[in-house]
């Protein structure tokens, strides 16, 4: 077995030289890159998959940082917590304020006042250190995300982490090291994989209707200009420094995770090679110069594309772009021998094989798709409906299924909708993208994270039933 | 300078070998592909850009291949011989039935009687070897595209060809070095790039409506199985065989053509590399099994994606999928500085860069894009109108304007709106493609077709006007 020690010495030694992980490696022959990451294979005995821990009844939380993200995500508690499922015991951020205006509002839902830690880098160590906390949930900037993580996991809490759970390599392999050293859940918390659309289509998917599937698209499109300009809205403007260093997908998840579902990643398909380009920049940073914004010099392209290779030969093109004005969009294309999908605006297509046609190939109308919408709508959302109106809450009610399912199945002892692995995976296509990007594109192994376990075939059964 | 008999020999030789160009070398290391690539650096002096010759006042044409597509193309001729523009002296088929047809149906429109030529394989040779033809117009299966288009020009007939006009990069060198040799043209003739929309975008990006071009999108998704499966659609089947011996993008010129016009490809920037990647293969393959078919056994993948840098860093995704029942779209997405266009249904997106928003990019409504397409449709889509009925035909209009222009062009003595180089770099995208898919999507050099003159930048100037 390999000494992991220095295979994060000498990839920390790499990333201290160009900022990112690998770098250093992207100057040298095409053939190191996957040289390299077949020496440096991530050590991983898979053994987190299927992990559960005995029921929680009420999953006593505490939520690192309270900025935009947090304040949304502590919304989606209060039906659990009136229904003594969840208890918000303690908050932690760096600005008071984010933590007073957070507790006003949970006054109304829950009886105990939360405790706050604030002010210093380092107080929301005591905030994961109490012992009367089961989950930490993490909703900081980026580069927190691993450490916390894994601090709270060596501290014997269960973690839920917004995206990316990590954005290099040696994180990914460090946060699968720890969940299986300490036996924890760590779940990468992809609101996305959660979104009505995406139930349904997974729905379908695995009720058949999509045959086999071939090939799948993602991406995030989203217009984040604004708000990376701002000097108020991200925390220090942490977003737009990535944008300032790296080149490549930095957004992977949001697109990555329903497909990954789709296509059975990690449960008898995993990803084997990626290749990524991304275009030149010129939308960000026009607008940094046209408000005299310091931040106006930009590394990262203004759309990058992705491919991505199955074991099983699927393909998956995924694509990021937050500097232009296109409209949102996160694509959900899936192509399979039974049926399509695209998303924005959502339509379906059912092959019909033994009636070829050479024109008039058309999406379902209205009807027909309203039909389907309605048969295969997913039953966790059908179930949903009826417990609380709240589903609709939290980006068009993501959000709200999101934390539902994962109190949910902590208060069964079942095991989560997503292993680390899975966050892993998602996560990894950043620093393989970037590692891709400054090498001309050339093509890039995809490390198995999985330690072998993904060739088992294994159904998403969790997001089949609820309590 | 190098010995382009030795050159045509050795990738000859590799030809030979699996059926596909360079195929050989497929199988050696990654970089071998680059330096063959630099080693066998593509011969052209770019004297045939902005080439024109005198002023051809009625054009005698010849037409080879009078299968479907050649049915077609005929009928765009009827305003062009009723107005004494040019006149079809001879045409050759196979098949005598195949030019009796087109005889018959001409009668109404041309006085004289095309001359036929048919039965033996040979027999085009004949037509071409007339002393009374200017232009031949090629529409037979791709295997002839480039040997006829070589054959004619040795003849001293221009040259107007379906696509792709090679698919082989020895094909490629071959069809750039006769053109510059013959002085003949030697047009690829390309339908999407002067159908409606498309012009519509170019008109707008000329006229400055998107800034700075960053990245474009193109595909041609287009359900073929039927035609594919049919025994007497293609004749002897010979579309559905390329699918059976390749893998890659064998399609390529509906997706580039428009987008090289956008992003002034040959004009001032080029394709410096490229990526694909392939999806297993399925569909076309069960379909084919349902009725027991013979060409069952199928090599290209359902879905191609196909990555394209330029020398000033925009990006191109270029799709292929002839095998699913996806319904039709070439994509036609285009992302500038000012604005983004999507098709399938055509979208506009005007970006005000003075008030960035978070949420709410929203397309254009209805009406604000019926002004921007009252405004900017193309001026030789208004020009037509006003000249025949006819624009409307072939394919929605986009088959009568490209005849139109051609025809026109030679009548006038001016350049036409495609060089021999456009043809062939559009084409070369094939057999680079399939050079990327089997070698696991390493990235692969686009070679410089143009001698270099792409440098230098002319706006598509030939497009902007009209007789």
């Amino acid at each position: 077995m390999m000494n992991r020690k220095k295979f994060l010495q000498s990839i920390g030694a790499a990333s201290a030289f160009l900022g990112i992980p690998f770098s250093a490696l992207a100057n040298d022959k095409v053939t190191t890159i996957n040289d390299a990451l077949r020496s440096k294979r991530i050590q991983s005995d898979g053994s987190m998959v299927g992990f559960s821990v005995d029921p929680i009844k009420k999953v006593r939380v505490g939520i690192i940082g309270l900025g935009n993200r947090g304040k949304v995500l502590t919304q989606m508690f209060y039906w659990l917590i009136q229904n003594n499922k969840a208890e918000i015991v303690g908050l932690s951020d760096l600005v008071e304020e984010n933590l007073d205006a957070t507790i006003d509002r949970l006054k109304a839902h829950q009886k105990s006042k939360p405790a706050k830690y604030f002010g210093k880098e380092d107080e929301w160590k005591k905030l994961v250190d109490r012992d009367d906390i089961d989950l930490i949930l993490i909703t900081t900037p980026w580069e927190w995300h691993t450490p916390m993580s894994v601090y709270a996991m060596r501290k014997g809490k269960h973690v839920a982490c917004e995206v990316p759970i990590a954005y290099t390599l040696e994180d990914c392999q460090l946060l699968i090291q720890t969940a299986e050293e300490t036996k924890k859940h760590c779940m990468m918390i992809e609101n996305c994989c959660y979104n009505e659309e995406e139930l349904f289509v997974l729905n379908m998917i695995q009720e058949g209707v999509f045959g086999d599937l071939t090939h799948a698209e993602g991406a995030y499109i989203h217009d984040l200009r604004k708000h990376m300009l701002s000097e108020d809205y991200y925390q220090d403007q942490w977003r737009i420094k990535h944008h300032q260093q790296r080149d490549g997908n930095f957004y992977t998840t949001h697109g990555i995770g329903p497909i990954s579902n789709y296509l059975n990643i990690g449960r008898g398909d995993n990803y084997v090679s990626l290749t990524s380009m991304s275009s030149r920049e010129k939308n960000l940073s026009d607008a940094a110069k046209k408000i005299n914004s310091p931040y106006a010099d930009i590394k990262c392209g203004d759309m990058n594309t992705t491919l991505i290779k199955t074991s099983l030969g699927k393909t998956v093109m995924l694509q990021f772009d937050v500097h232009t004005g296109s409209p949102y969009s996160r694509i959900n294309k899936v192509v399979g021998t039974g049926a399509v999908h695209a998303g924005y605006p959502s339509r379906l297509y059912i092959d019909n094989p033994d009636d070829l046609k050479y024109w008039g190939h058309e999406w379902l109308d209205d009807t027909s798709y309203q039909e389907y919408k309605s048969k295969y709508t997913h039953p966790m959302i059908k179930k949903l409906k009826t417990i609380s109106q709240d589903y609709k809450q939290g980006h068009g009610g993501m959000d709200f299924v999101m934390i539902y399912r994962l109190i949910t199945c902590l208060n069964l002892g079942v095991e989560l909708d997503q292993t680390i692995y899975d966050g892993v995976v998602w996560s990894s296509i950043t620093p393989l993208s970037e590692l891709s990007v400054a090498k001309n594109s050339q093509s890039v192994e995809f490390p198995d994270f999985t330690g072998g376990t993904w060739e088992k075939e294994r159904e998403l059964e969790v997001m089949r039933g609820l309590s």
